[in-house]
């Protein structure tokens, strides 16, 4: 049992760590050099260039501005000053709420912890229990546990508070937790409706289209929709004006023209061919790698000559004198030599005409077109109406769901066959089950093999080099402990092509599902694994062979005496981890090595940036680990709840800071993923009920059990009461609010050619040319570039100056918005 | 253990009680008196009046042709002929549908008893396992146990065979849940596409109407459906020429008046009254009650007028001399002698018109307005849209869902709020939970109040009597299973409550319900119970400290041993029981009292008609727990089997006659109760495959628990693809349906008057003046008895004669549609 000393000193070794990457963290962002790391999201947003065309050249790399290093703390101010509307303007309501669950949990264990310190420590200090059991029973114990629990003696009247206690935390929880949902669900719901024009507002997805031998998929969606929602479906256009002023003079005229006819024809319901098909997902999905690899490999080579193009052309301008000359063979090494910038453009026209036959192959071959649609209707109550009803008898086929935003399709998954649906989630059920339960298994067969005397049997001469003590040690030591590492690293990829394997059709899902999975992991491997000793699967076994009222009694008993452990724990993980996390170590390493080896245009430099997102899919499931262990001991070990505190608060405000300066989420699902955490936080809640339950029955409080299963009814009461009444602000889609906005819009643009503006919104990415540009135009990048810079330099008017991004950016004064010229 | 010799002497005991109700049965069907109370349906539909009209007096009451008696089993074919098409017509969906579980039960275990006879009797049989035991451990065993699965030495490869049946026997039981599923689907979705207009179809029920301060609920109605479904919402009607032809010319004429102008006042919005009011249900219900009770005891009282009224009209009419006299005081004993007629007049006269100022009052009075309403859309589309999604931001309030049937709402649920409704599903599933494990005790403190000495001690004057050695047997034989008894009786009615309590709209959800209830309590109560013995709540304390292995253990090495007494269950409580279901001996001893006491008109002898309905909430129990047994018993003791196949095939002919003949269904769900059906028979395979689990790891077959788990998992996700495929036809309607039958629709009747035909659809029962009127014209009755009858005379003109409702009748030779001349 760890003494007040020894968690002082683990905790002077985490702070310190903490601090030293708070430190060369604070240091690293000052030099320019290192500016496209801490800063990509102003990058991405076009607010800020790199700086490095004016001053001497040392400047360029190094800052040498003294002061700035004075200031050095100044993005945590910087990073709090942010007001919430703005950071939703930002970086997206996803984040913002992203960052309320740390704000939840401050909001959660802040009154809890002084209760906890004003009420709870000291009726359990002032008992002697563990004095005289160690005088009589030569038990050991620390200080901290004079503070818990354990030192309230069996059958004491004492247990009454702690069950007060248990009562006035669910409640206060609740009570958070009410209010935070009705927030979250208020900011959903105004952001939904203060939301621009969206193209996912007017569309829905069309499922499981069924196979009709007289027509094409493309003409029974038209057919199916002109009669059933003859209102509000969004007819076809014939103007073929309009059709000329669609299309884009590039070099890619022919495969546009092309593709825009077949949209035109198919009377403007866009099927969307990913190079799967239905026919194919049961026997198997040879053809559709095949396929999508093929458009994808060319799409990818062309970018690539067009990059190249690009520096060759630049090198041209700068030397009017000399044309480039390159090679044709195996990387420019080999071969002719040839005038670059011609060979280059001949290849891209080559590719280019390749591009568009293999699209054409693709959208002509019957079995590539995917029984779904991107249905688009007149208003947004046509859609919402579309979305949420049943549209056939059979429930099986023309299955509707709102459209996710076109950034958060999953493209892969579109074409799933009902049946199939279901089997794929049984697969994955029992393959997460046996994942968690069993994953020891195969990785201890690594280890074993991985061991010395494997080695040296299956590979006899490599015993020199073995029998090295250096290396013997090493593959003693390390080579099993890396089995087990590189499992834990590649996890949260299993679990995601899990969810890709069952068939969710938006990333957002996906991440959330994951998300699910990855909690259950970690309760199940770190948090009972560290409570209980021995494997999930012992376990799981010992559970099965014991009687449901032994098992809350089983962890009850263990929870106490492991609280020096899981302080150490939130230390390492939480304080450490989280300080680690604004290094951004991994990034500013590939960074400066891309830097270095790869990037020769601006637009491989963009590329390089690499700003990662928040990863709610390993994020959130952390933040609740944190949450069940802050309940789990509130009421036993309350000295536990201050570093929890620390931990939201650290977390806090480097999120905060991370969002607004690095973090770039590729989709925005406007919260979707609140009721999951809402959901998991009640399930911790009654988890600690339950092992309070457990623990206390042991101690001789026979109050406690009935009190508490009570406790526990009521708490799944309140999740039902939550869940019926916000839960639906995130699945439906209310048609006062579409009415409303549909009548806004009608009355502010009478005029708005909708089917112009819907026209290229759902478009498979391989289809994409001029990617940027369109990506620009549907999720709104090229707006907020303008509405923030407004912002701020209404901000930088006022009377306190708050140079938000100027700050962040302390030394560079004259950051203009010049974009090719800087290249060196 | 029950040697076969036993079990064949209860079987004969059995059947002959059976035996002797089918003969009182088709004896007593044969009366002419009795005919009414083995025939009502038909009276219901008009088709057959009281058969006293001629011939001799005596033969009004017995049927005195002997060869009626010959045929007196006819009522079998008679039963089975009707095909499944006309029944529908004949009796709704629900009851075909109903009778389809029993159907369902002889599919699932006729190939399940064959294949069990064929395969696991010979088997089992083959083994000296339980001769052995018998001659070392002195063990008793019985011929059926030979024949089960306890005869299989320990470990034997012998078990292989009970997995592959227990295989064998899922994959069948899902082959025919899943094909009757689809089947019962397509029924509903044939039989709501070939519905009559109904008023359900084009009604929404909107709940949770926020109360405004400026609007009434009334015009916040019309003005929330006039923005949100302009195209779709049955705007009103002003034409004064409409309201003239509406109004009945009864001699309610005025407060039809009033009622009329409130309706066109309040914009056809139908907001219905019940005298309840939203603000009063959380601080009780008082105000309520008196005002329902209020004006129900008014429109009662009328009645009763009405009726005397007819009865000495009659009189006069036969004898004109003499105008009837009656006395003004109690029960016309007493007071002025007036004339009969004229007083009766009067006294409807002034009840009307307290009636109507009743009415008023309640309309005018704001509380008593409920924050609901029935809005009528213009198309089945409008509707479907409307009650399949969420109007508002807050998804507590305008609440819209599917009206039911005008039968089938229940009104006092109708203005319960949110928060409310999620209160009172805790209280209920608390005290649903108390109910069944705990509901020995107050039973038991009865029996403990209710014995001789507990007596004697409270009322010691009654020692003489209770000393009496006759009185004293009684009391202590009798009355503690009286307590008991009149549990089990009110069982229904407390669940029924509970439901109520709970919140629900439709008595068709009342019903469903509390037939899960019971079907809980049956299995815990009766089934558990019977194979462990202890209590409920003895065996609930046994689980818990018990670990989850165990608990299959405990049940299923019970179950073989119990075997002969769910034989004898099934035969005392399926055969006899069915068969004393025909006889309705109640019924026929009410009928022939009231008739004798009570009736003075033809409507008090409709009226003493009760012909009771299906009782789904416990009918549908009683065939469930039958299905458990025979999903149980068929792996471990396939001797049961054909125990239960005779009860299926018993029940499946005299429900099939009582439906025909009796039965006077309520309301029609259109078979929304499969998904309950299906899902509990889910539930008993389950539940099934784990007590085999639990058995066959005793009995050393260690290849059993992995395969059967893996035959839960699969069936669990069969269940889970049926709910997914075929749950929706029974909660959502399709728009594809809604579309086809409005399209029909407009080109049958383009000029159809809507709005006439909503008019009084949804009208609370207190408001119904002349409710058979009304009811005719909604529910479909004079309809119904339109298209039965031609059916009939087309079948009559057949080569093959099926006089199915003659024949049902057989001594009635001219049954003549006459009326009220037969009145004695």
């Amino acid at each position: 049992m760890a003494t007040f000393g020894d968690i002082g000193l683990a905790a002077g070794v985490n702070i310190l760590t903490a601090l030293i990457f708070l430190i060369a963290f604070a240091i690293l962002r000052l030099q320019p050099f290192n500016d496209r790391v801490y800063f990509p999201k102003w990058y991405l947003k076009g607010l800020r260039s790199s700086p490095t065309h004016s001053g001497a050249f040392v400047s360029k790399f190094v800052n040498l501005d003294w002061r700035a290093y004075i200031r050095f703390l100044n993005w945590v101010p910087d990073a709090l000053k942010m007001p919430e509307s703005e950071l939703i303007d930002h970086a997206g309501l996803d984040s913002a709420v992203y960052l309320r669950i740390y704000l939840l949990g401050l909001k959660i264990f802040v009154p809890v912890a002084l209760l906890a310190w004003a009420i709870l420590v000291p009726v359990n200090w002032t008992n002697n229990t563990l004095a005289i059991s160690q005088a009589t029973d030569k038990l050991e114990y620390s200080d901290i546990d004079k503070l818990s629990i354990s030192n309230i003696p069996h059958g004491s009247k004492r247990f009454w508070t702690h069950i007060v206690m248990a009562y006035a935390f669910t409640f206060w929880t609740c009570y958070t937790l009410r209010k935070e949902y009705e927030a979250v669900a208020a900011m959903r719901l105004h952001f939904l409706a203060s939301e621009r024009r969206r193209p996912d507002q007017f569309t829905v997805l069309v499922k499981n289209v069924p196979p009709d031998n007289d027509e094409s998929v493309t003409e029974s969606v038209e057919h199916f929709f002109l009669v059933n929602h003859p209102d509000h479906y969004l007819t076809h256009q014939k103007s073929f004006e309009f059709m000329l002023e669609a299309v884009r003079c590039d070099f890619e005229m022919f495969s546009l023209c092309l593709s825009y006819f077949y949209r035109v024809l198919s009377f403007e319901i866009p099927v969307w061919v990913s190079g799967s098909c239905h026919v194919l997902y049961l026997s198997g999905s040879f053809m559709v790698v095949i396929n999508a690899n093929k458009l994808a490999k060319l799409v990818k080579e062309k970018k690539s000559k067009e990059n190249w193009l690009d520096y060759y052309q630049l090198k041209y301008s700068r030397n009017q004198s000399q044309r480039p000359m390159t090679k044709t063979g195996f990387l420019g090494l080999c071969g002719d030599k040839v005038d670059a910038i011609d060979y280059q453009t001949a290849e891209i026209e080559r590719l280019s005409k390749e591009i568009a036959e293999e699209r054409e192959r693709v959208k002509t071959d019957p079995k590539c077109i995917m029984p779904a649609a991107f249905v688009s209707f007149k208003t947004r109550w046509g859609a919402a109406v579309c979305a949420q009803t049943q549209q056939s008898r059979n429930p099986t086929v023309w299955l509707t769901e709102w459209a996710s935003e076109p950034r958060d399709v999953y493209w892969d998954n579109l074409a799933i066959p009902y049946v199939s649906l279901t089997i794929r989630r049984l697969i994955v059920s029992v393959a997460f089950f046996f994942l968690t339960f069993f994953f020891m298994i195969p990785i201890t067969a690594v280890q074993s093999l991985a061991n010395i005397e494997g080695i040296e049997k299956r590979a006899p001469f490599l015993r020199p080099i073995t029998e090295a003590p250096f290396i013997k040690s090493f593959i003693q030591g390390v080579l099993p402990g890396i089995a087990l590492k590189i499992f834990l690293i590649v996890l949260p990829t299993i679990l995601m092509m899990m969810s890709k394997v069952e068939g969710f059709l938006a990333i957002s899902t996906l991440e959330r599902r994951s998300a699910m999975r990855y909690y259950t992991f970690n309760f199940v491997n770190v948090f009972l694994v560290s409570v209980i000793a021995g494997t999930a699967f012992e376990q799981l076994n010992t559970f099965i062979h014991q009687s449901p009222s032994d098992i809350p009694i089983t962890i009850g008993v263990a929870i106490p005496m492991k609280a020096t452990f899981f302080i150490t724990y939130v230390m390492v993980d939480g304080w450490a981890g989280v300080a680690g996390e604004i290094l951004r170590l991994k990034p500013l390493i590939f960074f400066h090595l891309k830097n270095f080896f790869l990037v020769k245009t601006e637009k491989d430099r963009e590329a390089a940036m690499d700003p990662g997102s928040i990863g709610f899919n390993t994020g959130e499931p952390q933040i609740q680990l944190y949450f069940l262990l802050g309940l789990v001991y509130a009421v036993v070990t309350p000295v536990f709840l201050p570093f929890i505190l620390v931990f939201f608060g650290l977390a806090y405000v480097v999120f905060r800071h991370q969002i607004i300066n690095v973090y770039n989420q590729e989709y925005e699902s406007a919260a979707a993923f609140w009721p999951d955490v809402h959901g998991r936080i009640i399930y911790a809640l009654i988890f600690s009920q339950l092992v309070l339950m457990g623990l206390m029955s042991t101690k001789g409080a026979v109050q406690a059990p009935p009190l508490l299963i009570a406790l526990m009814v009521l708490t799944f009461f309140f999740h039902r009461f939550c869940k019926g009444r916000y839960e639906p602000a995130f699945v439906k889609y209310p048609l006062q609010e579409a009415m409303m906005k549909d009548t806004l819009e009608r009355a502010r643009e009478p005029n708005l050619n909708l089917k112009g503006y819907l026209q290229y919104a759902y478009v498979h990415p391989v289809f994409k040319d001029d990617e940027d540009d369109e990506d620009e135009d549907f999720n709104g990048k090229s707006d907020d570039s303008v509405i923030v810079p407004t912002k701020r330099q209404s901000r930088r008017n006022t009377p306190a100056p708050s140079k938000i991004s100027g700050a962040s950016s302390p030394s560079l004064p004259d950051v203009v918005l010049e974009n090719s010229s800087s290249l060196k």
